[in-house]
């Protein structure tokens, strides 16, 4: 047989963030990945030696419940495991979400509400799982992509699930809280489930007082989608979870889905990363400080516009396609071309250390002609 | 919050063998689980140091391709590349056969079709993914649960997809290659896609005699499922993978579930389990010499019915309840009480180390008053 493996090592990934391994014609040693929203400080240590040590047990198979895990979560957040439910990712919460939905939606013909641009897998997995309408409302560079209050108008009698980020992927903007609670309250009246997604959200300045956490109690409707993977800089061994006071949701949740879904590399990571209180005040003083200079230094760099993003990355749309030469110089972002709303030339740079933020900066400029 | 932990961690665990971490009243350090099916031998060397060395690597997304890892396999197996799609475990790729057949089907009152006892996950995910019906082929103890040549009279126009194990689980008993031909060529009459479940065909003593790989090439219609979990003795990470020469049927199942499937961990620890030949011959020597006799074993302890199965774990009806007693003593079997056409009687028991299965019959002599 002709296995031809050049062709089937150039395959593109799919249209998401991050340089996977084994791509043709990459200096693996030497690249810069701004496309990923991953911690530039890598692994944390005591994440390190957590998968170290486990390595001689893997031959067990992984609690499906998720036990200690929960439990360790659970202390840290101060919520009963019980609302708690772990996944292979947040994108494999977000593929139980849409697959639960689109079931006990069977024989209505309801509609899923979702932002434009906004993480995609949200429509991707809505689409694939069944037929619920998909509903945009869109948004506009010219208000620096905010959701104004007329979303509220948006959640009809129709609209079942709402999948919010907050703050936002690719904007890095954040739902206005007086709006956020207006959007609570609306789903109280018309029962449809809003998904909050609180992936970026650590990475804020003030992240407190950006979360709906607070009302999980009283809003049996809210979900709200936490992730390792960005902040505890463990993309690769795949972990998030959902929180949500409706229990018996939360079991149907974990019953549309393969039941060994977490594995037990990626429980004992999220047992020893939520230990890793000096890791994260160092990485979140680290993206404060270094997302408002990338964001005055991108300004500078005379790109057509930068969006005032709130996250670990920031949106900037060039005047010129950047991709091929930067590349060329061993650096990736995420092009941004096939989010809806956007184009290919916008962009979206992830916050990584400073002489990477420099070198992606010079780049930049010697791409436009300024350097 | 009353988080009442005790009652949490004694929460049962979805309706599967292992006996997962974290269970109350359980000696971890001193228990015998014979519920799962895992080689005894524990991880293979090479894939301890392969997880070992990625440790500090994992702050990167795993390549959603699996380009690497399905380069591996292809050499392994001499097949091209495209023609793999990587799980996270075979449940995940089971999953995503439900989920696309019945988007496929949508509109048309389409039905799988299952034996029964069989892999439950099977008729889970059919259930949980779509409105096809699953029609039920029972088998029965008194024919040693063996597909006779009537189910292909079940192979009606309606039924588009059907799971079969081989050899089965919880039975061990496989099916019949004549039959198995006769399968095929019946779905190539009808258009019914054949998901051939071969996790554990490597335990038989002859499997090169069972499988339908040969027929790949031939049978765009075929689907072949593949485990390293119980094989490699790495249950932990998850890691499966269908063969099938459609390749935009691959495709196709690729997008009916999260991108990230297959952590970073899993990827490399595949890598690495493909090269341990020594660890796979002497597996597979060790259970072709253990299996009968303890066959033998269990035949003589006084037991209602011992199925002769060919895999990696045998399944016997006993007079009397086991678990309590057995679980006394550390030692847990998979009470088959939630298989079709089965009841908490019957118990699958895997093949561990030689010891730890004389302590099972002694204890189950025991349990029966025979000690």
């Amino acid at each position: 047989m002709n296995l031809n493996k050049n062709n089937f090592n150039a395959i593109k990934p799919p249209e998401h963030g991050g340089i996977p391994d084994g791509m043709p014609g990459i200096d693996y040693n030497n690249f810069m990945d701004f496309s990923a929203n991953i911690s530039p400080f890598g692994v944390p240590d005591g994440v390190r030696a957590a998968l170290e040590n486990l390595s001689g047990y893997v031959d067990v198979y992984p609690d499906p419940l998720c036990r200690r895990l929960r439990n360790a979560i659970a202390d840290a957040e101060n919520i009963p495991p019980e609302w708690i439910l772990c996944g292979n990712g947040v994108s494999d919460l977000i593929w139980r979400i849409a697959l639960t939905a689109s079931r006990e939606q069977y024989n209505r013909n309801q509609a899923a509400l979702v932002a434009a641009p906004s993480f995609t897998e949200y429509e991707h997995a809505l689409k694939a799982c069944g037929k619920m309408a998909v509903k945009r409302y869109n948004l506009y560079p010219e208000s620096n992509f905010y959701i104004k209050p007329d979303f509220i108008s948006w959640i009809t009698g129709d609209v079942s699930l709402i999948f919010l980020c907050q703050p936002n992927n690719p904007t890095g903007i954040p739902v206005r809280m007086e709006l956020a609670y207006k959007i609570l309250n609306r789903c109280r009246e018309t029962g449809a489930r809003l998904i909050w997604d609180e992936c970026f959200l650590p990475f804020m300045d003030n992240p407190e007082n950006y979360t709906l956490y607070h009302t999980l109690a009283a809003e049996p409707n809210l979900i709200i989608l936490r992730a390792f993977t960005k902040l505890y800089g463990m993309a690769g061994v795949r972990l998030g979870y959902a929180i949500c006071s409706d229990v018996d949701y939360l079991e149907r949740l974990r019953q549309h889905g393969p039941p060994w879904s977490v594995s037990y590399p990626a429980q004992e990571a999220g047992i020893a990363a939520l230990k890793e209180l000096n890791y994260i005040s160092s990485l979140r003083a680290f993206v404060a400080r270094e997302r408002p200079r990338m964001y005055q230094e991108l300004k500078a760099a005379g790109l057509s516009r930068v969006i005032p993003g709130a996250a670990n990355f920031l949106l900037f749309q060039s005047p010129v396609i950047l991709d091929d030469f930067l590349r060329q110089k061993n650096i990736f972002l995420r092009n941004c071309g096939n989010f809806k709303n956007l184009d290919a030339f916008w962009y979206r740079a992830s916050i990584r250390t400073e002489e990477e933020n420099n070198r992606l900066v010079s780049a930049i400029r010697e791409a436009m002609g300024r350097a």
